[in-house]
């Protein structure tokens, strides 16, 4: 199988991640590609620190660059200017880019775009972590005028004012326990001054409107100074509070903000909480798009990192169904191995010893059960409704066979799975 | 610019509006691809109907196929066999095909994948109409085992248990209105039997597991039976009823299964009402990922099928932001001209008159005031707390800044900016 060499810049907790699922997925991702990425090396500032994952270390980013066998380069060390640099340099060195520096990408995407000559750049792994907005922006929705973006794009501010709205909690508090839970920074300035989403709405709008626009231009504004009076009050008239990166499109004017919002209960976005992340799209064809997933984290940036490898490495014309089974196995379970949690309806002739008869045909069939409720008889039909717990289907469908053949059935029985 | 020839089988409702929307949005679907779209050709089996676009008709396949000038046959005809020979057809003429075929690709997507030679087959449209989920489990979820999914496929099921569930409406009274409102076909069988969605749930199957199924291989049960006391019952204990395709990884073995389920209402996915479709798939390194939108309707699923023409068209080596901006203008709107409602909330020394001088500022700025609310003193400081109507940006701040010169502001004014 053909073999792509594969740089790290920044052997972190995403890089670390991005080196282990390499590893355990190679499987699915041969599959899906094709091909073998292989890590030939990492760069780091400190080599004396140890790392997770056991590659060939360096704390020299040339070693990389000059490497004729690394075709594309990881770059995960943050920071704007010495990060652009470097990008430049694997771009004149014929190597593609992919990076997770949305603060890089909020100043150099057009820069970088401009350089690129040919080589690829991806950044899924910029905006939202690990769901892909950016592919969703470039390619599914290409057809769409984009009308509107709104979207949850930082995670911790979302969860501090998930705690807020959910426990009456106030901000510091929150915060504290946003630190401890590992959702905040010991410095969260940049989380919760709105700056992160901001670098991130810019990529978005790039991708929309072909937008080049910088952090300065726009209104930045982060969720300090909410207190818990501002959330109670927006929460009687039916509003809920969430920190926003928000783009319109006004004609030919495209409009971009980062802010606390009211944003109506009703609304999907008004539904995402903790430290989850959402975009809701408005196409002009295909209506309102949400994007629902988990914006940060080691494994969920990296996956992110990988499907950026994953389209380098593709050939144009790749399969149809994209998966090549010839390494990897699943076969279709057979219905009869199913097994669920069950809603079951009975309707019965009211007669004595009815429930003791259905009890026992269940248990018969190592069903048990965990809810029971009878309403009212009508008409002499009794309705009898169960929640059971994780039983065989097949077992589930033998009793109520059994029950069926019995004369105090009214009615043909009637389940719905749980799904759990 | 590039120009690249279509032919369209079927030019039904989707293949007008796949007409329509690439001349509509030309400029941005060439700024994104770089080449022209031309519709050279439909097919259709009735001459004599009117349509709604005007392109060159035949009642020929043969016409399309044969037509050297085309080279993306995009297939809307709908049906099994004869939409499958047709498509082997396409394939051998050397040019690509796109298809919303689901019943079609149920059956054939692995022959059709043998057969396609290198030419691209696009199938975005047939699940979910407009929502990419085919490329997000393609590409954008590439590097992960898809630990299961579970997905709101069928608009029309939806609606009707949506209007069970919310308005207590009895299964037929739903239907009907599904089909007065055009949710529901006048024969809503293969939409209500679970069909539908078994189609499109063995298409998700292939991408995220490389498993050949049938429809006969697999549970499908539908909508019907379910009754108003079930779903009453299922509220009772934080359920709501959902038609779901579910795909379970357990080990090597892949569970498969579409039926109606019992969901606890804090899920995502079972926030999902009406006619809207969404999937949910967790993967082993993003953990759970969902995508909601418009499952079906004219323009939504012609945005998919013009997804895959620009996947189609494009070159791999496209530009990093795929934006090209010369024959498309955006411009950044200026922070000044953004207006909004506004929350906002003032703390006022307890003095006479507070209220009248901050109405007439308001109103001299032209901001009108929608809802007032002024809960208790406490310790000599008022809390003024308004919702405002659409107001200037520009205005607020001026108004605010005016208010915080008076002596009776205790502390600094703050807003909050209303998502409408």
């Amino acid at each position: 199988m053909r073999e792509i060499g594969i740089g790290i810049i920044g052997v972190g907790v995403v890089g670390s991640s991005v080196v282990k699922i390499l590893q355990k997925n190679r499987d699915i991702i041969s599959a899906r590609t094709g091909a073998n990425f292989v890590v030939r090396r990492g760069v780091v500032s400190d080599l004396s620190k140890k790392r997770e994952v056991d590659i060939e270390l360096s704390d020299k980013v040339e070693d990389i660059i000059s490497d004729p066998n690394i075709q594309i380069v990881i770059e995960l060390m943050g920071g704007v200017d010495k990060a652009y640099d470097i990008a430049c340099r694997v771009l004149e060195a014929g190597k593609s880019l992919v990076t997770a520096n949305k603060a890089m990408l909020a100043y150099h995407r057009y820069d970088l775009e401009a350089r690129a000559k040919g080589n690829a750049i991806g950044f899924e792994a910029s905006v939202c972590g690990g769901i892909p907005v950016i592919k969703a922006l470039k390619d599914g929705l290409g057809a769409n005028h984009i009308l509107s973006i709104s979207g949850i794009l930082n995670g911790t501010s979302n969860y501090i004012l998930t705690r807020m709205i959910k426990e009456n909690a106030d901000f510091d508090s929150a915060l504290k326990d946003a630190q401890q839970k590992g959702y905040a920074e010991k410095d969260p300035t940049l989380d919760i001054n709105g700056m992160d989403a901001g670098h991130k709405l810019l990529i978005l709008a790039s991708l929309a409107y072909g937008i080049d626009a910088h952090p300065e231009d726009i209104i930045i504004d982060g969720i300090t100074g909410i207190e818990l009076s501002d959330i109670v009050f927006a929460k009687e008239f039916g509003y809920v509070v969430k920190l926003l990166g928000i783009a319109n499109k006004c004609g030919e004017e495209i409009e971009l903000r980062v802010h606390p919002a009211l944003v109506k209960c009703e609304e999907m976005i008004a539904k995402v909480d903790g430290v989850m992340n959402a975009v809701s799209v408005v196409g002009d064809c295909v209506g309102e798009m949400l994007y629902y997933g988990a914006g940060a984290g080691g494994d969920a940036t990296a996956s992110a990192v990988i499907s950026d490898l994953i389209e380098i490495a593709r050939e144009k014309s790749s399969s149809m169904l994209g998966f090549d089974g010839r390494n990897i196995v699943h076969r279709l379970m057979p219905k009869e191995k199913i097994s669920s949690r069950y809603y079951i309806r009975l309707r019965t002739y009211d007669k004595a010893g009815v429930l003791a008869k259905v009890s026992s045909i269940f248990s018969s069939n190592d069903i048990s059960i965990q809810v029971l409720l009878q309403p009212e008889t009508r008409d002499g039909v009794a309705e009898l409704l169960f929640i059971t717990h994780l039983s065989m289907e097949s077992k589930v469908i033998n009793a109520l066979k059994e029950i069926e053949m019995q004369d105090f059935v009214a009615k043909k029985t009637f389940f719905i799975r749980i799904q759990d």
